[in-house]
């Protein structure tokens, strides 16, 4: 390709994302142009309603409905999927990588669900997948797992990657409020979507989680191979208990990788994070990423992990990287493109390790932390440390244990064991907190 | 080239670097050749002295003695320059580029002193230049610039880029303790070198800075060009204070750019950053960075700012770009080494604007802060706050003044003024304090 050279795209969506980057790339294109020695042309923009492309200022010209026309248009090189969801979705990235095309996707819920399809079709058909907006927005870790930290294994990668989740935690914190009014207040701030459940409930996070993993040990672990908790039974009280005991509630992907036993695991559950730690005092709709790498050490990425416009810089810096490689013959895998077979395995979950936070609603009668203590004594459960408050049941207490490293195993034997004794009202409720340093 | 393409390395100097890039790169080879789908042989070293080479386990047959030779190899396609220093390092960089090599380097003096020179001869030469290793150690923050925000322009770009300089401002907060008694012990422990003034006057901060405002703004700016201050005036007194007014003193780099004027400002000086901010969190020899894009909002980066093996993973990251690059047949420029004909201006020192502290040792006698009062309102300098204290000195007193946003030509005056009246003993203290919020 010579320096004039013209890269086609072509847009699919025009939600608050594929919005986002027509705007942008419209804005920043000249700039890119020069530095990147190739014109950049969005030939095709495919969006069903008329009124949101009349409204972006999209050329009929350049307008189709259909974006499956646009992932076959063998004019277009690269294929921006801004859909979302994984039907139509899955079939336009298909389509485009079985025609050689580089597609750039900000879905995480398509990769998580579809990695390894998508990946063997990219390599089957000469064409890419570029990705870095399907985590944390516009904060570059994609690039930084890929090729910045190259030279590392990553025994543990953790962090917040939904902004949303983060935002109404960092709320229940300052204004002690109740998850459902802060929920609400979210949704009318356009903070939390209509419906909320893909992210408060972690699904999200485990979808990011799941391309963290892939990008650092090179194995796509599903949803249902992972520790998945939300954040709805969340209450004040329990931040203020984390509060007294030195740390902050945040929802957290945590990724660890034992090199010994060669297993990899993925969680995603509220956590009590020390509050010395960085990423306890990563707050409101950011997101924060700590990566430790055997030779580098621990490294932290903070940043705005949603919205248009931290999105759609995410896109176009993939848009740039697509057109390099146009540049180069396309010749060129991504480096965690290569399949590898490392004998990688899942550790088991309930073989997870650490200290849990456990709330309990009890009957306040005589002999119950006798009782309590019997039982987690009985499953090897050792208590650290015993908080009592009175309780929103009247004639209750809520007792709040925390305990040494324990596993995952034990905690559940003792929680069933606990709800079986006549003096515990309501499900306890378990947390598990962070004994990572950084 | 082929998959089973043989990428050869020349690697000059075995330092703290150089031994640790052979050592890793030993570790982590089969890895990355299986991910870059080429064989990666280090095939010359060059060093002086035997016994280090002997001690790292170099083998005599790829041993030699002048670094130039590793330069001038026509078998290598890499050349590491690892050297240190702004003379034979000069020499062996542009000797390598001249021969059309791709150099990997981590000197951020020899950068900073003759960047325009280096870049030049890459494209003359048709070879390339990575530098990530040259600030933040392990942190991938070069490739962040370069690629990862491709889509932004960067109105702010703030942190902290010297390990040792933070180290000992840690440490005196954490202690209560005097800079030299806190030096010492650094050098003691290897944390400070034995000649400590390019780090502790902010030298080594202002070369990064120079390469952050040059991967930003696509132009080079001399240590003559900016504001560059120390820490070594700094008391526990002044920490202490800094505290009670709700800030920590950090070593910062601040590079802002007006797009309105076009304009660009470097300063390295320590700064009262506000302790909510992540920046003021980021404690030891850890590096932190704050970028602020006009796209993608402010993003962190925080990890070891030096260490051999910190430094290390980004020199290896670089010889695996350097290797893409080889494979797609080098044809492409990374984006920043365009020359940017954008009409950049530097901004005039003395029009910076921020909030300032000012230290005066004073008299303790009736009418001082009258007269101190009297000086800075003819300056036009309106006071914020006032801290009173006894002094070191015998009757006299520490007056502590913060401004409201003022101009540095302004403060200046203010303290040559101030330091004319016979009630000022010693030289004040003038700091600037950080009215960014991220």
């Amino acid at each position: 390709m010579k320096k004039t050279a013209v890269v086609s795209i072509g847009l699919c969506g025009l939600g608050t994302v594929g919005t986002g980057v027509w705007k942008h790339l419209a804005r920043t294109r000249a700039e890119l142009e020069r530095r990147l020695g190739a014109r950049l042309v969005v030939q095709r923009v495919a969006e069903r309603d008329l009124r949101k492309a009349r409204s972006a200022g999209i050329p009929a010209s350049r307008l189709v409905s259909d974006a499956l026309d646009v992932a076959r248009d063998p004019a277009l090189q690269i294929v921006c999927e801004l859909i979302g969801g994984t039907t139509v979705a899955r079939e336009v990235v298909l389509t485009a990588l079985a025609a050689g095309k580089i597609v750039v996707t900000a879905n995480k819920a398509l990769l998580c669900a579809y990695g390894p399809e998508i990946f063997a079709a990219a390599r089957r058909g000469g064409g890419h997948v570029f990705f870095e907006a399907s985590v944390a927005g516009g904060v570059p870790i994609v690039k930084a797992l890929r090729e910045g930290l190259v030279a590392n294994r990553f025994p543990l990668i953790y962090g917040i990657l939904n902004g949303t989740c983060n935002y109404i935690l960092t709320r229940m914190e300052e204004e002690q409020r109740p998850y459902a009014e802060v929920l609400a207040d979210a949704k009318r701030l356009g903070y939390a979507e209509a419906n909320e459940s893909l992210d408060v409930e972690g699904w999200d996070t485990a979808h990011k989680a799941s391309i963290l993993a892939y990008l650092a040990h090179g194995r796509w672990v599903k949803t249902g191979q992972m520790l998945i908790e939300g954040i709805t039974k969340i209450t004040p009280t329990d931040i203020a208990n984390a509060a007294a005991l030195g740390y902050r509630i945040k929802l957290l992907a945590i990724i660890t990788r034992d090199f010994d036993t060669n297993e990899v695991a993925v969680r995603v559950c509220p956590t009590l994070v020390p509050r010395r730690n960085v990423i306890a005092n990563v707050n409101g709709v950011y997101n924060g990423i700590s990566v430790t790498g055997d030779v580098v050490g621990t490294t932290l990425y903070i940043g705005r992990g949603a919205g248009q416009d931290a999105t759609a810089s995410a896109v176009i810096s993939d848009i740039a990287d697509a057109v390099t490689l146009l540049r180069c013959g396309k010749s060129m895998p991504t480096p965690d493109e290569l399949p590898r077979r490392n004998g990688l395995k899942l550790s088991p979950l309930a073989r997870m390790q650490c200290p849990f936070y456990l709330r309990l609603e009890v009957r306040d009668q005589p002999g119950v932390l006798a009782r309590v203590a019997t039982v987690t004594a009985r499953h090897g459960v050792s208590i650290e440390s015993v908080l009592q408050h009175p309780s929103p049941h009247p004639r209750a207490a809520s007792l709040i244990l925390t305990t040494h490293r324990s596993n995952e195993h034990a905690l559940r034997g003792t929680v069933s064991a606990l709800q079986r004794l006549g003096c515990v009202l309501d499900e306890p409720l378990l947390l598990r907190i962070a004994d990572f340093a950084n």
